[in-house]
């Protein structure tokens, strides 16, 4: 239930299981290869590491360019790899794809924070070794990454590791037409060994930023060792032979020039601070920090199949791969792979971060202070873009710099700018944190409101917003698309009434600081009147006849994708037609109405909501993996059980069983948090909004039990659904909640026999 | 009034200059360097060749790329350059940045067909020599043109001319950011001398397409002379030194392997066949070519300035640059420059080919054939894009294919399919060549048509087609532009009536033909039904408040575009804004509606006419070049003298003056054909349907008199507007002519005091 299992080597699945074996601790991210390799040069490997937030640049070119067109874009740059460590039995190397192994396992531990490898190796000759790896990123000290080899072998054995640093970012094998060619964006700096260590400090390419590393080698061995260091141009070799057994471990302290003026000293200095701790110490130390995690974000699951593990898989992927300060945010693909360059989109506020605030909100917040140090960056690009004030934030991007190199299902997703700010309103319903609203939150959310002031315009006494794309990118620069509208009209409402939200705050020093910070960017009642204006006369499409939000002004005039002529081997879509076929028709890649009533549903009819999902849900292909939960959570809101079930099992396997097959490239994190969201926000129907918090639970059919935690304005609340539904104040004051539409007050605990009980 | 002629040597606008001077026959063309250089590196210069319809192949890069994007672009190669031929005075090379001149005289002379220069040149000892130059672009015999340089001087001549291989295509020096380096599309094969020629044979480097050219080298001298060729690499140098005077004429050939099978060994034969001819038989030949075209397509102006010279200027621009068959067509520069690579666009059917239909029908033929030539690539073309049927004509190509790298402004504009077939239509109506339309013509009228029903679909009984962009670039991928769906709506009904159309004609074989044609590509009447359905019931946007047809289904909800916050030096918009800014608002490049009512005004009232014109005048830019001369003519069309005259003037000066400051580019052939247009369309208001040709002429202020001749239906008309209007059948049978509304029959001449006389 704590552990992801293999009993099997497979090496047909070398990048598919180096993705799911990522482990990583939100700044070092390093993919799950064998030490030792695989044996075959048949074998395609993506041995990589990464920093997160470090990135260099490279060109964007154009067939034909456009002012304003991104001229260079982000990458993800790979760091010296550090995992590689061949093996020698008396002379012979270990090789996986032609040698004999049996007792095969390999984990990835939940608990304790580490996966481990092992098996039993015969050589050619008959010999038998016993052969184990254990690795650790640890969430204590997030520069280090420690590495654990154990042999035991009658006769000699050597080790031998090596650290190149000629390092390439591979260029995307899925589609060999574009970025076809691996990318060089590090160079070598210098590259020595010191004693039982290798110093290693590299510059990325354009940018000119260092990175550090030291490896530092311990080695146990019952019998005599003997260790050499050898430095082979861009490669160090650092071999260790012994007979009988030997234990090696490779602790390896990471740092970068973005967050340590001299990371090559703060590199040799962590290395010798921690030179004494032992493995042991960090295994403790990872223990428990988890214990602390999972206190909190674990969810509960009892059923007679392997869902609790799956999800835990899922819940702790996110956890490795979120950046823990101003410098990174989390990447789609986590720091598992070089898919979407390590970019950050929307995938953050929308599917991320409603699982943090619930139950790491020190995580949430530092999310979102990646936007607040950003800002600047959305401030500029607001200029380029031709408006006269207000912050324009990035489609994708790593620095803070928009690195979208189509705009049509880019830039033009001005929605980005409401989805930040929904994620800073949210933080502050679940939060009340007035201090973070005046220092941060107030301005991110003025300044990008004020962009839908510069790009919409009153037309019969409705504002539009014309020229975007939304969230579906089957459907690209239209005007008044719902979602867009809907979270642009809560946003310019929130941000116009800051003047009032912080008239309620005793704090003066807090008052000053709004007040400084109004005076600073300019921000008057009358701005913030003309938001409200905005916000009020705000177009929302809608179709009288189907019931239904449209899309957008034209999208049900369209033609409808011709499904039953479409074969499945032309899925997805975007890969067989030409994006003008695509746009002419009704037909979505990803939840966009349905999306927008899953965030906002307040004052929108029940009828309307599922109207619009059982229209919707006709055309949509599913094609991006943004999309499933989604269309989870709304069936669950909608009373489709069963639908609601198969899209979290969509969802919760995505990665697990590769079903978009791209997980070779990374793990897609916002599906990862959103086959938590499916049940959090589906299966309990939990809400958050102005009026408090809510929750419509049920249980899925076959399920024992739920539970799960939920923080909110400093208290603990525990969920849990059998055949009852229970909800358990942990800790903090009484707080009314509501329940299937009626709100009661929690003191203690509230025990419910089913549904009717409430209503 | 025959002549463009500059006395003054302007070394600061050398790059305009060469585009203006450039010599063509349609299949040649060279721009006009200076033999000699211009003595000084700092001056920037584009000695460059072109053959029409030659083109290499350069890769397009996108920075996120989508399904059918094309992946290559054809590029239109400079070829061996023959223009080089440097002079020495008793060994001091000719300098015209420093050294002195006199008399200095250069003409383009229209009748004549050839452009001169000369002057007077002292060497710095203070002696005098007098130089001069004739160049001629056969348009006897294509594949030739002929350098004829003179000097007198009392010591010792010597010409260096010069041939260098090592060729490339010039960077786009105006945006540094795209394609800033030159590209390399040809490859020398062979660089030879033979007697007294050179021989060269080139190949495009990824097309392998061959392309000969061999120079000879003919010499008059008083004095004995002396001759020697020396090959270096990939530079030949023929050096021809004599005393007293000396006459040099190179007669170069020039052929290439899409036009014949062994075009080195064609070239070789053409310098034989011509070796014996001398220069004065090519300039007896070039001015019978033009006695004969001037005699049908000139237009003759009495007024007090200079626009007889500039209307001249652009006409015979336009005979330099048209393809002379089906290998080739007429590109958006012309041969002038490289200026979009070479494309042809449509520019062709729109701009250039009206004018061709009325006064050289086998000109426009070709033009035709060429787009026949490749529909089997539209067709193609149309399968990439999903569709099940028809073709679908590339936005720009030399070869047939697709070359569009920004699809929003390129493949997206569907209306080239009408545009093309709209021309197809007009030949049929100016000459009622059932034969054409059977070879040829309905085919691509049928083939283009079938698109509308691919990409259209109905929607509350109307049909509408989405996701297109119109002419106006400045607003994209929008649903039911007006410029598209008119034309498709009137491209829809043509091809339906085909089967009627057939029925009429006498001849059987014609009759035949079209069976088999229809038998061929499946065109059955009930397809013609299903056409004529979505003709009748094509969405046409039209706003009652404002009285206007809307350029698309938004164009009126959206912000007008900020003119008076706009700062001069921010146009041309699309170099200082992003296209989200611009596609937002209400702004025009050029011409869209108010281009549809100038092509199709059959049924549409004069009130929405005249509004639309209104309205959509006060929004557009003209930004683009194909602007002017359309507003012009539906000045004229409104009433509005003045503003047509303007336009006129803007239109006709657009190269000369180089009011766009690109000429350098090369020329705009689409504004010369504009500014011919201006005068026939507009002046005197010609018009051609499917009813006739009507007439609303009237005589622009300051001018005494105009005049020009049509060919219609086998006849010839000349019409000459001065204190009265004057028709006048030159040649064919009586036919009736609409003038000023009333129809009319034209039998050998009618004279009309004023407008009034008419009504």
């Amino acid at each position: 239930m704590w552990q992801m299992k293999k009993n099997e080597l497979d090496l047909s699945k070398v990048l598919v299981e180096e993705s799911l074996f990522t482990l990583g601790n939100g700044y070092l991210g390093i993919r799950g290869s064998f030490e030792e390799g695989y044996g075959s040069d048949e074998i395609c490997s993506n041995n990589a590491s990464y920093i997160n937030g470090l990135y260099d640049r490279v060109p964007i070119s154009y067939g034909e360019y456009a002012y304003g067109f991104p001229l260079v874009q982000d990458k993800q740059p790979r760091i010296v790899d550090t995992q590689n460590c061949q093996i020698y039995l008396d002379g012979e190397r270990v090789n996986l794809s032609n040698g004999q192994h049996s007792n095969y396992e390999r984990i990835l531990d939940f608990k304790a924070g580490v996966s481990t490898r092992k098996y039993h190796y015969e050589t050619t000759i008959g010999k038998s070794a016993k052969i184990s790896f254990i690795r650790l990123a640890s969430l204590w000290v997030k520069n280090i990454f420690i590495y654990k080899i154990d042999v035991e072998y009658d006769g000699d054995i050597e080790l031998r590791c090596s650290v190149c640093t000629d390092i390439k970012n591979s260029g995307y094998i899925s589609d060999p037409r574009v970025h076809a060619q691996d990318v060089k964006l590090l160079n070598n700096i210098f590259l020595k060994s010191k004693a039982n260590k290798i110093h290693c400090l590299m510059q990325t390419l354009k940018t000119k930023i260092h990175q550090a590393t030291v490896i530092d080698h311990r080695v146990v061995s019952n019998t005599p060792y003997e260790i050499n260091h050898e430095i082979d141009g861009q490669t160090a070799i650092t071999s260790i032979k012994s007979t009988q057994s030997m234990s090696l471990e490779k602790h390896c302290y990471f740092t970068d020039g973005i967050r340590f003026i001299d990371p090559y000293d703060e590199a040799v200095s962590l290395s010798q601070k921690y030179a004494d701790t032992p493995f042991k110490e960090f295994l403790s130390a990872q223990a428990d920090f988890l214990a602390e995690f999972w206190s909190h974000s674990d969810v509960k699951i009892d059923s007679n199949d392997d869902i609790q593990t799956s999800i835990r898989f899922n819940i702790y992927q996110l956890l490795q791969s979120v950046g823990p300060d101003k410098y990174s945010n989390i990447s789609a693909k986590g720091l598992s792979g070089e898919g979407y360059n390590g970019h950050y989109f929307w995938d953050t506020e929308i599917y991320v971060l409603p699982f943090l605030q619930m139950t790491q909100p020190h995580m949430a917040r530092s999310l979102l202070e990646y936007r607040y140090n950003t800002l600047p960056f959305a401030k500029n690009r607001a200029m380029e873009l031709g408006h006269n004030k207000g912050a324009a934030y990035p489609w994708r991007t790593i620095s803070g710099e928009e690195c979208s190199a189509y705009f049509p299902a880019g830039t033009a997703q001005y929605h980005i700018n409401a989805d930040i700010a929904f994620a800073f309103i949210q933080y502050h319903q679940f939060n009340a944190d007035y201090d973070f609203l005046a220092k941060m939150g107030a301005e991110a959310i003025i300044e990008t409101a004020r962009i839908w002031l510069e790009i919409g315009n009153f037309s019969n006494d409705q504002f539009m917003i014309n020229s975007v794309t939304g969230p579906d990118e089957y459907t690209a620069i239209v005007n008044n698309n719902y979602y867009t509208n809907l979270l642009a009209k809560y946003h310019l409402k929130f941000a116009s009434k800051l003047f009032d939200e912080f008239k309620t705050v005793k704090t003066e020093s807090l008052k000053t600081a709004f007040e400084k910070l109004c005076m600073r960017i300019s921000f008057t009642k009358k701005e913030a009147l003309h938001m409200k204006e905005a916000s009020d006369a705000m177009c929302l499409p809608y179709d009288k006849e189907l019931g239904i939000f449209e899309q957008d002004d034209s999208f049900l005039k369209k033609a409808m994708w011709p499904f039953s002529e479409t074969d499945k081997s032309h899925y997805p879509l975007l890969l067989h037609y030409h994006p003008l076929t695509i746009y002419r028709h009704q037909v979505i890649k990803q939840a966009d109405t349905v999306l927008a009533h899953f965030l906002l549903e307040d004052g929108i009819d029940e009828t309307s909501i599922k109207a619009s999902f059982d229209y919707y849900e006709k055309i949509t292909t599913h094609d991006s993996s943004l999309s499933a939960c989604i269309y989870g959570i709304m069936a669950s809101r909608c009373g489709y059980l069963e639908k609601a079930y198969d899209y979290f099992k969509e969802s919760i396997n995505l990665d697990i069983k590769n079903t978009h097959s791209n997980t070779k490239d990374g793990l897609h994190m916002a599906n990862c948090a959103g086959a938590v969201l499916s049940i959090i926000n589906g299966f309990s129907g939990f809400r958050i909004s102005q009026r408090g918090i809510s929750f419509r639970p049920y249980l899925p059919k076959n399920w024992k039990s739920y539970s799960f935690k939920i923080k909110y304005l400093n208290r603990e609340i525990e969920v849990s659904v059998s055949d009852n539904i229970k909800f358990t104040l942990l800790s903090g004051e009484p707080i009314p909640i509501t329940v299937w539409g009626k709100s009661i007050k929690l003191k203690d605990q509230l025990i419910f026999d089913k549904k009717k009980d409430i209503s």
